[in-house]
């Protein structure tokens, strides 16, 4: 009885979703509020949970009723064959690494991140070389053990972001970059200057109070959902408990508040996937290029534009009062707009961050490719640095050593920024073709009409398209970088290069 | 190869706790952090990691470890015959409840929850009666699956306090009553009236430095816990990562302080454990009685006495300024050793409180004997309260419907709260015997002689010895309800009955 049979795979699916969303919840918790020494405890618990996930994962009574479904008489249903087709791929995912290769990955991605720390905070790459190599050799045998020696990196991007190769990835990049070098050279040449240095000093609660009404406003839904503070700011959980972290900062009030919108952004599409269908394909994201643009239209599209701090700017001075007496209307705006050359990924503008992502790519697509050696990795970071970004960083520290990502054995993953980025503005695009008065909403407070378009096109979705089928069923053409650059220089021209208009 | 064997059975035994420590998180943050939509999601959350637990306590591969212990030629250290033996009983424990058997309970634990929530809303015991009724046939029916069928209420105590039983308890009711009916009626009786009244309005956050400073002066090490906010204070989590929680109330600010007292005591005990024995019986708690002993003798040998107030209510006074001033130090020594009449358990104080269990193992013993009718229970209740307090409550949700307990099939539970108040009481007066200049130190602001002698001969020994056992063993002389009537008499006497003395 195929009926039977689904059933019994949601149940299995769902059992896995539970114990997985507890292990999202000790990770959470790891981050907000583990006591200090109790670290080597969660490491335990983190390890028993894994043990069991991945025991439910290669259920032989999970791989039974995939058969039973895949060579049943009864005709599935569309959804039906969305949740099994996923539901198989991830099954021999799983199925195909054998427990001693999950052990070693795991003590891998736990020794990496600490050798990591230690060689960022002594600026010595040669103490992390070692570790890098072996990453790269345990993700290449990963890769191999699932059939796609051939090709590690497409394997790679696979993973965040199904369906994806690293020929799209380079197509798209080298239309990015060959637009974004100069635009971005134009606008830090320009002599207008953004001056966010005027907004240091505001207090923490006031930043809070004007932060949670902001994501209120958007729609984060407080009934199954929290914001906390943690060092790095995340989202996790899922639609049935969504829990966001941001942290404060009196020297950088808008990293904060921008910070949380673009967490919000993330747990709005986790709000907004279909809790009935939670563990399943249904209930899942399509990757991480498509999560991140849901963070960033909210962020960049809505949270940077003018018709946002058309409503909020009047509670924005309300709650800071004469502090921002010497601020004009206009150095808010820029101050929110501001484009910044640095050496630093996680402090870049919505601009410049897509050339660091471009530069981590060619360095990944080279490690995979085995067209460059470990030590003459530095090297290369510096010389990309100097070609997008026009200087090299001071030290390894603010260069290479910058990112906890490789450490962790996390490849392929990087482009889904930028992807994300070249998502939302599409989205952006047939946002305000489909509704030219959109911002109008804004202006007024009013963010339901954006928030029902994304649920509708994206987060009712699930998992049922892949990046670049979601992007063209949507969007009405193919996944492009040119929306993006329209959307970068709509924004960025007017501000620093009026003059060029 | 027995060594090997003591290992496997360490692992076993470490994986297990390991799972039910991530329980326990589940349930903390159900408390502290759970957005109120998101229950539903957290009951099917805490349903997979019974499943999952229960798994590994009935594993057959268990099983056979502890055999091959069992029938090993090598003899065993004490330590290893101390966790071998328990978990031994542990695991038949698991063995002998079918899995149907263990999810009708949990099944109707939590339907028993919800009616008692309305019964007592709606002021209606007939509503609660037929889950009461279910709740003791399920658990008599769980004796028997335990092979003690014919003393039901022995089983339930055992499964609190291991080694306790009915007539142990019978005993040593029998003397407190005699003794406490009378001195409760002359306290309460007496002209000297306390007057906590005058505390009140004191803000929430003064008391919550205050009682972090107190809670960390008595030697909980805040790098491995915390304190948070929830509805009902308790104390979750284990000797890596103690959490306790407390409320406020500006109302009621004693009631914040030793509340926040009473849980420290109880993590102390936790964080007092062998950390490197967790997961095995020398790793844990003797039972609930001896938990109630380190809570209740921080909260009240030592919180309620002369010589902590000598040392902390200058910085008491400091922070609360002039809101204090009307208030002498003999009254604010007084409002901490108020003594007043209440229907409610909860809020009663150390002397009454006492009475409150008594009338409820005297419930108990008859619901389990078989010598009451469900129905003639309101009455039986309502008898008893004037039997040991004087009065009668003023209807069934201040009566027989106030306590959680039975509604969830907590039976047997009750008692090891007075009996927590014998043992430190006892404790106390062996603390005192051998260090009689003790409380010169708590009027330094010193408690580490104090916690230390608890350490040693309390919290480092696990399980090693049972209720009795321990008691006779630290303290010269077996379990008696004398030390606790001497304790009170010594304590509200003076305060209540100058003239008696």
């Amino acid at each position: 009885m195929s009926d039977a049979d689904i059933r019994a795979l949601r149940a299995k699916l769902k059992h896995l979703d539970l114990l997985q969303s507890i292990n999202g919840l000790l990770g959470w918790d790891e981050q907000v509020n583990l006591p200090p020494a109790s670290g080597p405890r969660r490491a335990e618990q983190l390890a028993a949970m894994a043990a069991v996930i991945h025991e439910a994962q290669v259920d032989p009574e999970l791989g039974r009723v995939l058969e039973q479904l895949e060579n049943a008489d009864v005709p599935l249903s569309e959804d039906e064959r969305v949740i099994l087709q996923w539901a198989r791929r991830d099954y021999d995912h799983a199925r195909r690494l054998p427990e001693a290769f999950v052990r070693r990955k795991a003590a891998l991605e736990s020794e990496g991140f600490h050798v990591w720390r230690e060689a960022r905070s002594a600026n010595d790459f040669g103490r992390f070389a070692p570790v890098l190599e072996q990453q790269i050799a345990l993700l290449k045998e990963e890769a191999a053990l699932q059939g796609m020696g051939d090709r590690p990196y497409d394997y790679l991007l696979d993973q965040f972001d199904p369906g994806l190769t690293e020929a799209d990835v380079e197509t798209l990049f080298a239309v990015l970059k060959a637009d974004l070098v100069p635009f971005v050279r134009a606008v830090v040449d320009s002599p207008v200057k953004a001056h966010p240095e005027k907004l240091r000093g505001l207090p923490v609660e006031g930043q809070n109070r004007f932060l949670r009404e902001v994501v209120e406003a958007i729609g984060f839904d407080f009934a199954r959902g929290r914001i906390d503070v943690a060092v790095h700011p995340f989202c996790s959980g899922d639609a049935a408990d969504t829990r966001l972290t941001t942290r404060f900062s009196e020297e950088e009030p808008l990293s904060s508040l921008f910070g949380a919108i673009h967490e919000a952004g993330h747990g709005l599409y986790e709000q907004g996937l279909p809790v009935e269908h939670l563990g399943t394909a249904l209930g899942e994201a399509v990757g991480m290029a498509v999560h991140e643009s849901q963070s960033r239209i909210w962020e960049n599209q809505v949270g940077r534009g003018r018709a946002f701090w058309q409503h909020f700017e009047p509670r924005f001075r309300e709650i800071f009062g004469e502090r921002l007496d010497a601020v004009s209307s206009e150095e808010l705006f820029l101050a929110v707009n501001a484009v910044a050359l640095t050496p630093i990924r996680v402090e870049a503008d919505e601009v410049t961050y897509n050339l660091h992502i471009i530069l981590r790519f060619e360095m990944e697509r080279r490690l995979f490719g085995g067209d460059v050696k470990i030590d003459e990795l530095p090297g290369l970071w510096n010389a990309l640095t100097r070609e997008l970004l026009g200087f090299e960083p001071a030290s390894d520290a603010e260069g290479i050593l910058q990112d906890v990502h490789w450490s962790c054995g996390l490849f392929g993953y990087f482009p889904s920024y930028c992807i994300g980025n070249m998502v939302a503005a599409q989205l952006w695009k047939a946002i305000r073709s489909q509704m030219p008065d959109i911002e109008a909403d804004f202006a007024r407070g009013d963010f339901s009409r954006m928030l029902g378009w994304l649920r509708e096109h994206v987060h009712r979705q699930g998992r049922r398209y892949r990046t670049k089928e979601l992007v063209q069923k949507v969007t009405g053409e193919a996944l492009s970088p040119v929306h993006l650059i329209d959307y970068l220089k709509e924004r960025y021209a007017p501000l620093y290069l009026p003059e060029a208009r």
